[in-house]
């Protein structure tokens, strides 16, 4: 299957969701309850932060920030990011190393398209985020995934890393906190995956943390950048999850990497360049970057057909798995999801991993 | 040259302004005068409209539109672009047509990698608007110039696109009303590069109408979307110039195209997909898209060693000609830029055109 066939072949989060919400059936009185899209702003519980709103309106209407912003971001919310980074690293980021992105979406994008040559491979999770596949289809990457272990808490699968790594790996995408999985990685593991693994030394660290201290369970949210020093880095989240706003659309493409590769000169010029042409949030958005702590907690109730692996502890999304044996007529999850979706107007979505496996 | 290394040594207009910025004269009291870059909002006697900013505003304060967009954009603000370009076209325009972009820049790269194929060249006019050839050089298209000549009133070398256009020719870039020139194309014109050109049957136009409407000559604007029956036309715009308001990164990306190209369902569905990688604008400046209008006149002054080949009739940009022999110790355009920037505190750009030849 070559590239663009593989594109539009992926499945993603949104193209399923449409799918479900037409199979609503419109007659059913039951309230619609969406859980299938991190978008906390769907759910009323979860209000915004007022100071956020404000900071951005009042930057709006200040009539400072109609022009257009320098292509790698507005300076003061470059510090800023780096600033809310660094809190958590062994080093100091600076304004420099942060890149102003639309959202974590569009960071995952720039990442795999600066990463790309012929015959590079990136090794990603599975179950994971159907965004990262479609961008390889796009940029030309080989996808290989590396399977998250239920039965470890969704630890990294080490010795599948060992086996699919070589010499056209550039980049292994990370999510933590986990994404659909909801687990935390410990400090220890993570170390075990970059920094212990010869087939790993070189290869570039893509690590999603747009879900970044959404941890609520035992193990602390531990930043990949620790390890910028022995690993290159890319650290990639955005505003969307812990501010409540995805739909501002602001996220980030940083690169920890104090010893160097993403400092040499014509390296900083490429990604500079590819950053022109890639438009940006709006600049009065940029302008009111401030900082805004959230937490969140969830608790489930049994229900027989369902089992959790492990409680999640953190992010947006848990990992479930259905007993097909307790129920009558359901074929698999997608038919669980769609038949869910008409008789009882609660979205959720079929799990990625076995559909990734099938690939 | 390889891809990569041209991306790197594509001149950027954001680049060498930045050059120039660091080359002015820190102890030369003259205030500083930039007309280098498109952006109205550096000139105080060019307010933006409070209308445009009110309606964000609300949008913002609404607490409806902190959510996700669906990724071709908001419904009501696709809507309302096509409702805008339908106004001059000889049939509608649908919602379906229409894909919201983070500025036109955004819209340009889009454009770009939609068309990419092996051995693909696209047509770009000289002078010319530097973003195309880096997306060119990103997305791995090779360029062939045509022309602009300054004494047709930069009018397109007809036989230049004869001479060019092949087999693996996919598109063809206008940018009218034009950047850097400042001309205007008559309806005529524009039928003789597109429709009588039978080397350009079957290829693509990209209009770059970022500048549409802003036309203030003797020739009234005509989008290139009126021969959309003909030709299939991606018409890429934004609200940046007309609303003075670039920095709010909302453009477009619009297929004109009623006899069917772009609505094979093949094809609709990869720009869908590519669109789920882009990330997008604000949700609440999605919601706000309002119409408004605004018109610009400028005038000229004689100086003896600038020459006009023709008085530009749109956009915001104008080309001149440098008579050397009347300059003392300027070697060239480039010299020229940088010693007015350092001595007079101006900031002005050099012509494109003469390094577009030298390649």
């Amino acid at each position: 299957m070559n590239h663009e066939s593989k594109a539009n072949s992926t499945i993603t989060i949104k193209g399923i969701l449409s799918l479900l919400m037409e199979s609503l059936d419109e007659n059913n009185s039951k309230r619609v309850i969406s859980l299938g899209m991190g978008d906390p702003t769907l759910s009323t519980c979860f209000p915004n932060t007022k100071v956020a709103e404000e900071a951005v309106a009042d930057a709006l209407h200040s009539a400072k920030f109609h022009g257009y912003a320098p292509t790698p971001g507005l300076l003061q919310a470059r510090r800023a990011i780096a600033k809310y980074l660094s809190d958590d690293l062994p080093y100091e980021l600076s304004s420099d190393d942060v890149f102003i992105t639309c959202g974590c979406t569009q960071a995952i994008d720039v990442s795999f398209t600066l990463l790309a040559r012929p015959a590079a491979n990136i090794l990603l999770p599975r179950p994971g985020f159907p965004i990262y596949e479609l961008s390889a289809a796009f940029r030309q990457v080989e996808v290989r995934h590396y399977d998250l272990l239920p039965e470890k808490g969704w630890e990294v699968d080490l010795d599948a890393i060992e086996a699919l790594a070589d010499r056209n790996t550039v980049a292994i995408v990370i999510i933590n906190p986990g994404n659909p999985c909801g687990n935390v990685y410990t400090y220890h593991h993570l170390e075990k995956v970059y920094c212990k693994n010869s087939k790993m030394l070189g290869t570039i660290v893509i690590a999603d943390e747009v879900y970044g201290h959404l941890a609520f369970g035992d193990n602390p949210f531990v930043p990949m950048g620790v390890f910028g020093s022995i690993v290159p880095v890319l650290t990639l989240g955005s505003l969307s999850k812990r501010w409540i706003v995805p739909g501002w659309r602001l996220g980030w493409f940083v690169t920890n990497d104090p010893s160097g590769t993403f400092r040499k000169p014509k390296v900083v010029e490429r990604i500079k360049k590819y950053f022109d042409l890639l438009g940006g949030p709006a600049t009065f958005i940029q302008a009111a970057v401030p900082s805004h702590n959230y937490t969140d907690r969830r608790e489930m109730e049994d229900i027989p057909c369902i089992s959790f692996p492990c409680k999640p502890q953190g992010s947006m999304a848990m990992m479930a798995e259905l007993n097909l044996s307790l129920l009558e007529d359901i074929s698999d999850d997608i038919d669980f999801c769609f038949k869910l979706a008409k008789e009882e107007s609660v979205i959720i979505l079929p799990g990625t991993a076995r559909h990734a496996r099938e690939q």
